[in-house]
């Protein structure tokens, strides 16, 4: 499996059909289940087949609705896709009534031709951002199995890692599509959330959801996005010389392994060799999404009013772990949800100005680097890796930005993902200056636009 | 004081200055003031007669910037003007620094040249739907000083019935527009809440607080709302011949007074006379809204939040009525908030559906007419009344709604208001169909509208 764009071609020059290329995709998903993988909560086959069948029959009359046409790619469990049950990795739901409907997004994908190669395994409702799932199993990092793939969309960023998909769909509340892709060495985008539509997922937070692809390159997210999002940007690279990237000392700097230090710095040099410039900034608010005003407290209020229900039903039948994160947002009171409503917005509005004078912002998408399965056993660990794993990219969704990750370290060095964020509705352009850093990082060679900026 | 057509003329004419103006409504607030009444917190004298001079030497010069320029024009307590303390009828900000600027909706009337008479007693913190204020005294009502002149915004309705103002700023969360508009025999209009900017204002309810005139007649209100909104609508009368209203006995009609049922029934018989169709429609979820899913909590919440820190403080200085209200917000769960904003954005749009077949819903503005200041002195009295008084205007706020009240009784009977309601950014019909409705019930004869319909 490669990029969107290499399967397309293939696909266009009958040098592959839709129906081997999905062949090919469960052949892959069948080695890793044999292998006792956990990337998938359901692969429902026949359909994946009907749908590559019919793809194959509709291009052979002509018809090609788009980039994705015939290409096979992965939906995270907590999306509605009609005729399966949607269990967002719990048992709580395990006797829902299948989707009568598709979900928003999944039904664009599949109206864009997109072949569903299964439902992917996540931290159940996606509260968690480590990937760790008692129900399903926990998926292992193809990099190093010993590891966390990261989540909470884990099984997504590894169905694309092990070669079943060419792009993944998943959601992000704090960083669960860029976690993950940043674990398993892959491209993710979280977009502005607005720019998705919600509609058809089990929600984690209205407040910050969102829907975005992990894939191998900024192309493939790019092709995804503009399916889900029924936009089409332009996304044209642009030259990194004269591009004002920020970076600042203030939070998402604080106690980075060693390894993300090294590859975050190594990039940033090389981006000013390569023309851009790259100032350190002051923001002092973001202590405030961790202090006085913790807005993932917005998150737990949330989560508790879609779940108290079925905690006082069948509280035993959830993960202990999301459980008691859950209860946090037992006790809040609403007068305390409304100041932290504000609070976001205050911070919506302070991100906003301190990020006005750079074309993006750039961290490390994750302060470590993929912990082990091993290291997170106990509670203890587990809460406190969970919380260093969420703290940088959570920012850009109470800050409501988009942002991209994609690999910044080297072969010879475990995953880091390099985060190019923005503010509200800056996705075009962040999307853009992702295409030149990672030419750049992949070649050596600065991208030269085909119109000169 | 007459319309704001009518004093426009008057200064166009040069028949009278705005100076001229300013000092008859100087003399009716005085002359007010003498016998007792309590229609304002302040009255600014001095910043008046520098603004009815200053429109007078701009009007010498040709710049008339609006129908509103040099009109003499009140505004509710609640909102920030310039210089001024803004106490919100209440003791508690009575240390607070003078506003720094005008809120954005008194801003937008001094660019229109309007000149402020003064600050009207409202409801402390616009929290009841009676107008009894123990602080700056209780506005009575002018057509019978022993009944209540409603509220909130109940000196905004004396001021214009009184003729201090051709025009009345207020604010509506639940009613507090049309309450004391209908009890004053008075038009009052609630706008769709988005179309008029909040900023400036202490709010009530950020769901629900909208900004809306009390006028003498609905092309006053049209006149005020097209400066407050930034918004010219097409507001040209349509013919009532062909128009479809619908009307429900589901909540609105339960429990009547008899002169206010009266009153209603002889409109709507007049109306159908006039070639319109009144429709009976099942509107169930009506019951809802007070129900297992109370929507007035969500007000409840809000303002706990925003005085919490305030009773904390300073309980002692709040009306004891009010506090007792605000308190109810104090144990409401972040959970049970989103689960109740839930159930108000489906209200909204079980509303839309409801409402989608008929050009406009009516209803009595206020379910009785205004009662006797001296029938809610106890509290159990004051609190059925008061809940009796907001049921019908508060189910417009809900459904994000837009209102307008006109008055429909007979001289020899006390105030009944008919309420003109649509869904949201029904605004323009909704104004337009008020004229129509006017001019029938002041005339009797239909208006036949310049282009047929």
């Amino acid at each position: 499996m490669h990029t969107i764009r290499q399967s397309g071609e293939a696909l266009a020059t009958r040098t592959v059909s839709a129906g081997a290329l999905l062949d090919a995709s469960l052949a892959a998903i069948d080695a890793d289940l044999a292998r006792g993988g956990s990337t998938y909560t359901q692969v429902d086959r026949s359909a994946a087949r009907e749908a590559a069948a019919s793809s194959d029959a509709f291009r052979d009359r002509g018809y090609v609705p788009s980039a994705l046409a015939g290409v096979p790619v992965s939906v995270k469990d907590l999306f509605d896709v009609k005729g399966q049950v949607t269990r967002a990795g719990s048992r709580i739901l395990r006797d829902a009534a299948p989707a009568v409907r598709d979900a928003a997004a999944v039904a664009r994908l599949r109206e864009a031709g997109a072949v569903f190669a299964g439902r992917t395994n996540m931290s159940e409702f996606a509260f968690s951002g480590l990937g760790v799932n008692p129900h399903f199993g926990t998926p292992l990092n193809p990099v190093d199995p010993t590891r966390l793939a990261g989540g909470s969309s884990s099984g997504a960023a590894t169905s694309v890692a092990l070669g079943h998909a060419a792009a993944a769909l998943g959601t992000d509340t704090g960083g669960s599509v860029r976690i993950p892709a940043a674990f398993c060495g892959l491209v993710g985008f979280k977009p502005t959330a607005r720019r998705v539509p919600l509609d058809g997922i089990v929600p984690l937070s209205a407040s910050f959801d969102s829907i975005g692809p992990i894939a191998r390159s900024v192309d493939c997210c790019v092709l995804v996005d503009a399916i889900v999002s029924g936009q089409s940007l332009d996304t044209a690279p642009r030259a990194l010389a004269g591009l004002r990237f920020g970076i600042t000392s203030d939070y998402v700097s604080d106690d980075l392994d060693g390894t993300v230090s090294t590859a975050f710095n190594r990039t940033i040099d090389r981006l000013r060799r390569a023309g851009a410039s790259v100032e350190r900034f002051a923001f002092p608010e973001l202590h405030e999404v961790a202090g006085r005003h913790p807005l993932a407290g917005i998150t737990a209020a949330q989560a508790w009013a879609w779940h108290r229900e079925h905690v006082a039903r069948d509280a035993d039948a959830y993960d202990p772990r999301v459980l008691k994160r859950l209860r946090v947002g037992e006790g809040r009171s609403a007068a305390d949800y409304i100041d932290l409503l504000a609070a976001r917005e205050r911070f919506v509005r302070d991100a906003r100005a301190r990020l006005a004078r750079f074309d993006a912002w750039l961290m490390p998408t994750v302060a470590i680097v993929p912990p082990a399965l091993a290291d997170v056993e106990h509670d203890e660990a587990f809460f406190a890796t969970n919380a260093k794993v969420l703290r940088n990219p959570s920012v850009v969704n109470f800050m409501d930005g988009c942002a991209l990750t994609l690999p910044c370290h080297h072969e010879d060095e475990l995953p880091v993902g390099l985060s190019i964020c923005g503010p509200a509705l800056a996705d075009a352009s962040i999307l853009a200056i992702a295409r030149s850093v990672e030419a750049l990082l992949r070649t050596g060679a600065p991208v030269v636009p085909v119109v000169p900026a």
